[in-house]
């Protein structure tokens, strides 16, 4: 079973900036690592920054100006995770377990040149592969690399999870654990609803809609390198021992289940353009400028035209909440071109989606969806389906309960 | 003259942790590399971590164990000039002045693997003059390097000077400037010395004494790395404009001052080994046992035997007040072996030494000197010379009094 670690495995760890956060932590890190390795394990063991210090270098940076170069931010950012390397090597140290610490340059791990956001195009492993067979555990610093040319750059957000799958990747190894602060990943978020639980198992899709859709556990960017290159992690907890979600390629037995997860997503606002002149090439005209203003769209819905004579349509988007104001101002510039008839903002909604690879194989899963939201009278203000996922949008008042409603009709 | 700055001139600065020690400072920094960079040179802008960095991350290593790995210290300890040198790029950009940060081993700075401790064995400064010739000022992190598989070194106590004289001969710099919190090299300390003044110019080797003498100026090894490759350089402040003290290869007309400085230093102890056996070997057993114990010896005086039938003498020597108890407990060890009389430890001294290179060319300097401290009273418990240097001993009591009359009567 996935879940199950070979002896004598090649094992890559991954601890947040919450797991390392102080010194005392550090060193049950350094413990959990060290009784790892007793067990005959090789490790490497990827780290983020203490939790506190990159966002504290970010502040002295705009202190001196308010948009700092990307390259300098990620020469000054880079340190926070090579004090960490530095500090955890020494911690098992202190335990006589023998750790040599490799910034991301010196673990080989080659970007582009996009600073503050690098992709990470190779590993050479070599080092690496050295200091392991020397006996070593290994520490290398998450969330930076270098390019070709030796310019330090970092991964942007979730990067040291990225490190961890991508270094899993280039050394093949056996385990790849992401240790974090929650046990793993819920059918929903158990503050909401309490009857969540923990799966055991989720695929690389699945996880992915989760992702995007509220759930904070990863980023998509790290699933997406994992699915790419079929590395198979585990989400678990650094404060116990229990073990995690095994994130991996759908099975068929997986499909058995029609809905893995519920997911609600509060930071959403939706903005609607009533009396839109239906038309060819209009729907282009706005979006394209929507996306000029960096603007990120999530879920957009067009009804049919009606009324006579020239048709007309409305149409309803959604964008993060930070972005409403500027979305408004972008739209309400269109106005002398499109001749829409009214904008309508709204704030207090929630997009509550249901995700399963079960889906494919299932019909009547959004049907049964509205079913029970109709049931409890939540009114849908937009839908919007994808092959794995169905969402909606509803007011926000309603959406925790919508949300514990639609988990026990689907998960129980 | 050596302190005029030529036009269109090729010029490494270095800032000190106080000049750097918060944002305000940095800004000061970048606002003085901006003027000097409109009256037309090319900078090199060495920078140490911020005061208070380097030994706040030495207390977070301690705390994890008593004696870190040096390796893993290193790479701790190189992240506080690389947030420096991040730091300082940005505010010359804030400046608008094009700006580049490099760490030590981008900077090209080869090292020996001599880790907390590394000498510079080789600079390739190829990125450095592309950086230079595209306009830009280049931000170097002192005080580090790399060896040549990698590894990231740290240059010791003093190293950011160091990185800036190396880089200053490797670049083939037409100046080189040490910016500190004070405004230049005294004739002695001016919290002691009132009627102190600031040197123009000297010379490597008196420099070199007086820094080994308690004048806290700079560290030996990059004065002696500076005579090495014939790196003039200027010692001045970075919280005014006036010049500061140059220092460079001896010239004839130095040497017509016979006492360039008076220095004080109230940093030793003395240990008097009463009653040995006066044989030969016995001090080389001695100061080999203290030498393996790494207890530094500075002063060492022999009075000559005295006493009949087994011929016996007093042995003193000084070494750092920090290492007394360490000596006393050497010295207590070979008491089976040597079976001297007792062993008698002071504090309460002071070294003066009185320092120039015209005491090349005067005799009578010492006898001067002897005769200003009998006039005024004070006993002399050790006496050393060199060719440029005359160092006493005395009471720690009458240790400031008498370096006033010593400099009155050599200096003025």
């Amino acid at each position: 079973m996935a879940g199950q670690i070979p002896t004598m495995a090649l094992i890559v760890q991954k601890y947040g900036g919450t797991s390392v956060g102080n010194l005392d932590r550090i060193k049950n890190v350094a413990a959990r690592v060290a009784r790892c390795r007793a067990e005959g394990h090789q490790l490497v063991v990827v780290v983020s920054a203490m939790s506190g210090v990159t966002d504290g270098l970010i502040k002295l940076a705009k202190e001196i100006m308010p948009l700092p170069s990307e390259r300098e931010m990620d020469v000054l950012l880079a340190t926070g995770e090579q004090q960490t390397i530095a500090l955890t090597a020494m911690a098992l140290h202190a335990l006589d377990v023998p750790a040599v610490s490799l910034t991301g340059a010196q673990a080989g791990i080659l970007t582009d040149g996009v600073h503050t956001k690098a992709k990470i195009d190779n590993i050479t492993p070599k080092k690496l592969h050295a200091l392991l067979d020397a006996g070593n555990v290994v520490i290398v610093a998450g969330f930076q690399g270098e390019t070709p040319d030796g310019q330090i750059t970092t991964l942007g957000r979730g990067g040291s999870d990225l490190t961890a799958i991508a270094l899993a990747a280039a050394i093949k190894a056996d385990v790849c654990q992401i240790y974090t602060d929650v046990d793993g990943v819920y059918t929903a978020d158990p503050r909401i609803v309490p009857a969540a639980r923990k799966l055991e198992v989720i695929s690389y899709d699945e996880m992915l809609e989760l992702a995007s859709l509220g759930a904070k556990v990863m980023q998509s960017r790290s699933v997406e390198f994992a699915k790419k290159f079929g590395v198979v992690f585990e989400v678990r907890s650094s404060l116990n021992d229990h073990p995690g979600t095994i994130v991996k390629e759908e099975s068929k037995s997986m499909e058995a289940v029609v809905v893995r997860g519920v997911a609600l997503d509060k930071n959403q606002a939706k903005v609607t353009l009533v009396g839109v002149p239906d038309k060819p090439g209009i729907a282009a005209h706005i979006f394209k400028a929507l996306a000029d203003a960096t603007i990120n769209v999530d879920m957009i819905v067009q009804n049919v035209s009606h009324g006579t004579g020239a048709p007309t349509t409305d149409l309803s988007f959604t964008v993060e909440k930070a972005d409403l104001l500027k979305a408004q101002k972008v739209i309400e510039g269109l106005q002398s071109t499109i001749s829409f008839r009214e904008v309508i903002a709204a704030e207090k909604i929630g997009k509550i989606s249901i995700v399963g690879v079960g889906m494919r194989g299932h019909s009547g899963v959004a049907a049964k969806m509205f079913e029970v939201l109709a049931r409890d009278g939540v009114n849908i203000d937009m839908i919007s389906t994808s092959e794995i996922k169905v969402s909606v949008v509803v007011d926000l008042a309603k959406a925790e309960p919508a949300m514990k409603a639609l988990h026990a009709a689907f998960i129980g």
